[in-house]
């Protein structure tokens, strides 16, 4: 893991950008006066929109982390922002836009073709990252999942044991391998639905919720689009975190 | 409104016995010293299963609410407790046992005849106590809602302006005229559904809070049975009431 640059934001945080062979990421850390021991890590998932896109919402939820004594980071996931572009995930891709505009139902063959390989490529970079990552002293277990592409977390959730516990962003476009393993994963989870999504389809979503194997789930649906998540799910996500990552 | 008894329990709060008319009722205030002005109300929703049986529940959110500053009060629903018996209720509630115990489809006509009188009776109520409370020195606005008979929530939600906020808990035993109701309540609502609630249906109780007309909704759905809500959730909800309630 190569540090790129190294920053100390106004509220204290450090923020490292790094490399990980050919996959850039980003790491926040809290300030160091203020952490105690090794800080627990929260990695932050996000949609393949590239990171530099991503980075003001990504920052933020990085302090609102870093302000509850976590550690946070993210990398970029593949054929997105400065990695190669990736022309079979270009071609899903613009195979799903078609059939929402023109109002079609998603088949599940777009669904697989866009989801399915994002998850195998990325799963294994995650896991890199984490390995990475808690080599660090100031960076400690144990681990959780926060974040965008539901189905990236369902397979990190079910695979990777150092991943105690996930905030997920319900969405529908989850191809049905991945519904069955979510039935498998355990981990507590805190579930974030937006009720009038305009790219989801509720009940899918809800049928998803249903599926997952974890004894202790939580759903927290809110009006408004996709976007409209509110100010104060940040501190519900952060109290499900503090409860299971600290103790 | 007379008082029948007054005690100062463990943690400071002042818990007060009291009739309005013949309607009995409890008043707990956060410990005199601790508050500040007028403290905001809570009325505290419960199921007829009589303010005895109910009152281990109840005291413990009561006295959550007081931690937070608020005053809460909850009186005896018609037909429970030591109110009169109420033949009518009565009948209603073994047809609605009869048809549970059968497996059979709770027919609308006894939801009806269930909820119905309750919710005729019991609102005004109520608002009688809301007048009573509001005209005591330490208890000021705004009031909020938070409870069982979801039923009553919905109709106070709707005709009480002084109620500005309320939790409700998702009961699908709602009869058709309320959930029309649901559809113009306007305040903020944060409504509770255990996801595997041996008494209700959930996709009913889905539709329901789909059908709730307020601009700000949020559901926040768990594992288990009826009694099983997690102790989270009580901070959840009082996080919903103080952005709500204080200003």
């Amino acid at each position: 893991m190569q540090v790129t640059s190294e920053q100390r934001l106004d509220d204290g945080v450090i923020e490292r950008a790094f490399l990980l062979g050919e996959v850039p990421g980003i790491l926040w850390t809290p300030p160091p006066a203020s952490a105690s021991a090794p800080a627990p890590l929260i990695l932050l998932g996000h949609p393949p929109l590239g990171l530099g896109t991503m980075y003001p919402r990504l920052a933020q939820r990085a302090r609102h982390a870093a302000a509850d004594g976590f550690a946070a980071a993210t990398i970029e996931l593949p054929g997105s922002g400065d990695r190669p572009r990736w022309p079979a995930l270009e071609q899903a891709r613009a195979e799903l836009r078609r059939a929402m505009q023109a109002g079609r139902p998603v088949d599940d063959d777009i669904v697989d073709a866009l989801v399915l390989p994002l998850v195998e490529k990325s799963v294994p970079e995650w896991r890199a990252a984490l390995d990475a990552l808690l080599s660090l002293p100031e960076i400690g277990g144990p681990v959780g999942y926060s974040g965008g592409v539901i189905s990236i977390g369902i397979r990190l959730a079910l695979v990777e044991p150092r991943i105690k516990a996930a905030v997920l962003f319900a969405g529908s476009l989850v191809p049905a391998a991945l519904v069955e393993e979510a039935r498998r994963v355990t981990v507590p989870l805190h579930v974030l639905l937006q009720w009038d999504d305009e790219g989801n389809d509720r009940q899918a979503a809800l049928d998803l919720f249903d599926a997952f194997g974890s004894e202790e789930k939580t759903l927290h649906a809110n009006m408004g689009g996709h976007t409209g998540v509110p100010q104060f799910e940040g501190d519900a996500a952060a109290g499900f975190f503090a409860r299971h990552l600290k103790s």
